[in-house]
């Protein structure tokens, strides 16, 4: 018995229920009575929603994050911490890796250590189908689902994200109206971010008209070192372009050595954009021009959302930042 | 009534308490019955051991880390979380900042969370004075408390370290040998591996019988970028070494920075160590040379220390690992 099986005895929406166990005035006297009803005849007390009814809850929040040494990841369970301690949550930390089957695994767990909620960090644990995302849909009958930096439609799942695909645009646009159309897009995965931004760089082609080569998009998995290797045997196969631009900054330093390796002048013979304004980004020569994605106000707006949902409120299922680019020396366009 | 009383009591120490609890047969009978008459007087079942007596724990660790999105400090939670969650155990992770004041606070918070140890990721929860690291020794007399990368002397309190401090001493005395006796030290932080590693750069210029001057050795607090700005108003002023090095890897790139700007060939004119083996290091130009302080490795010694310690193991109460110096451009002699 979760709170979807009381929503659909009841006839109500699980946001109603929510509603009444956390006695917001919002709720029609009938529904209320017809939703307490439900719950008494099945026994159902949930604990997400049990601080609502004067319950003693663990006020501890699970997270779930890929890799916690990703400096993009890290800094987001940071922020979240932070924002969760302000209201006197706790975190569990779960770092699940990139498995599909972990993932699954360790949401599980986390779910029947009685947590309030779930934060999913990072858009990695958005799979491609529906049904390898189902696992996310279980999770959100039981407690609600935050989702940073990735978006999966269900009931109870919020997302907080950053507009990437309209980011990947602009950005592509402000070259190709500079006549610069031979731009290289090399990405990293195949997660909901990493889709988006691909999706806004091919947008930006056809919106602005122009014809997109295949061989202009590629994905990269490796290391600095890898990315930078790659691109010295693709120039070596006569495939040069004079802008580069990057789903993450490790990317973007590896087209920087690339170039370094080569000789090619940065900015003037080639000009690189990074993504997630990373501490990388300042330590590379010269220094890298990257796209805030505004991480920490992502973060923020993850939980106020979160907090929202606890309370019974009603919110929208998805909240979207948009970002900026950092210009510092890979480039002389403006954007 | 803590564990501490319990030993205090009965006479005997923490760890025979411990071994008690967990049925280790090390103990003599006679002890055994003192301990656990004294634990039925006063009626103590001490969350932390009580697995031992086949009581349910909440097999969580507390985790406090200064600042998780500094990336030294986010790989250690990454590791530590790893490697506890293999032994079932799980996370409750608190990003405290740098005051001391916070890292009590949050201690505290941990603790009432009944928690069965605390692990403390970073040096900086060590403070110079007795006085203020009472609050260590507090928390150990309730909970095990191990100390990554910091090392306090208190009973309950385990440390898994690296030997900073003749890593340092090490480096320092190869370039001293080299006779390249100008060298520059910048260090960060007055925290525990802080002061070792300057510790160990004074060292060797007193084992080598070399005069030392005071301006080798400053403490810098800020940016990459402060650095840069900090090193060239010094060399403006005349001075200037042939040999940097540092206390981690920003420190280093900040160096690498100031090179560039005032034409300074690396590694012919200035040599640059970093410290921390960190991502950042292969992103600048030329790539850092650095100390791998096995980071990793001190982890899964932090854990294993702890699983030995909660199964009521006699345990060292510091276990040291010894580091590497990873080459890579901004040096050129053999260390």
């Amino acid at each position: 018995m979760n709170i979807y099986d009381v929503s659909k005895r009841a006839g109500v929406s699980i946001a109603t229920v929510s509603r009444v166990l956390n006695g917001n005035e919002k709720v029609s006297e009938k529904t209320r009575q017809k939703v307490l009803a439900v719950m008494e005849e099945t026994g159902y007390t949930p604990n997400a929603f049990a601080r609502g009814l004067g319950l003693d809850t663990m006020k501890t929040i699970g997270i779930l994050c890929a890799d916690s040494s990703d400096s993009f990841l890290a800094s987001a369970v940071y922020y979240i911490e932070r924002e969760l301690r302000g209201y006197n949550y706790d975190v569990l930390l779960c770092c699940t890796g990139y498995e599909l089957e972990t993932k699954q695994k360790y949401l599980e767990l986390l779910l029947s250590k009685r947590v309030d909620a779930v934060i999913l960090v990072g858009s990695n644990f958005v799979e491609t189908t529906k049904e390898k995302n189902s696992y996310i849909a279980d999770a959100a009958k039981r407690v609600p689902v935050i989702i940073l930096n990735g978006f999966f439609e269900a009931e109870n799942v919020y997302c907080a994200l950053c507009d990437d695909a309209e980011t990947m645009c602009r950005v592509t646009k402000s070259y190709l109206k500079a006549e610069k159309t031979d731009i290289l897009y090399i990405g990293r995965s195949f997660s909901y971010s990493g889709i988006r931004k691909k999706e806004g760089f091919m947008r930006a082609y056809q919106e602005m008209g122009i014809k997109l080569r295949e061989n202009q998009m590629i994905m990269l998995n490796g290391t600095i070192q890898d990315t930078r290797d790659f691109l010295i045997e693709r120039a070596k196969q006569g495939i040069r372009e004079s802008v580069i631009l990057t789903s993450d900054d490790e990317l973007a330093i590896g087209a920087i050595k690339y170039a370094g390796a080569l000789g090619i002048k940065i900015p003037d013979e080639l000009e690189i954009v990074g993504y997630n304004n990373s501490k990388l980004g300042i330590c590379c020569e010269p220094e890298l021009s990257t796209v805030d994605n505004k991480l920490e106000f992502s973060c923020m707006n993850a939980v106020t959302v979160l907090m929202k949902v606890l309370e019974g409120s009603q919110v929208p299922a998805k909240t979207m930042v948009s970002a900026d680019v950092i210009v510092r020396n890979t480039t002389k366009i403006c954007f």
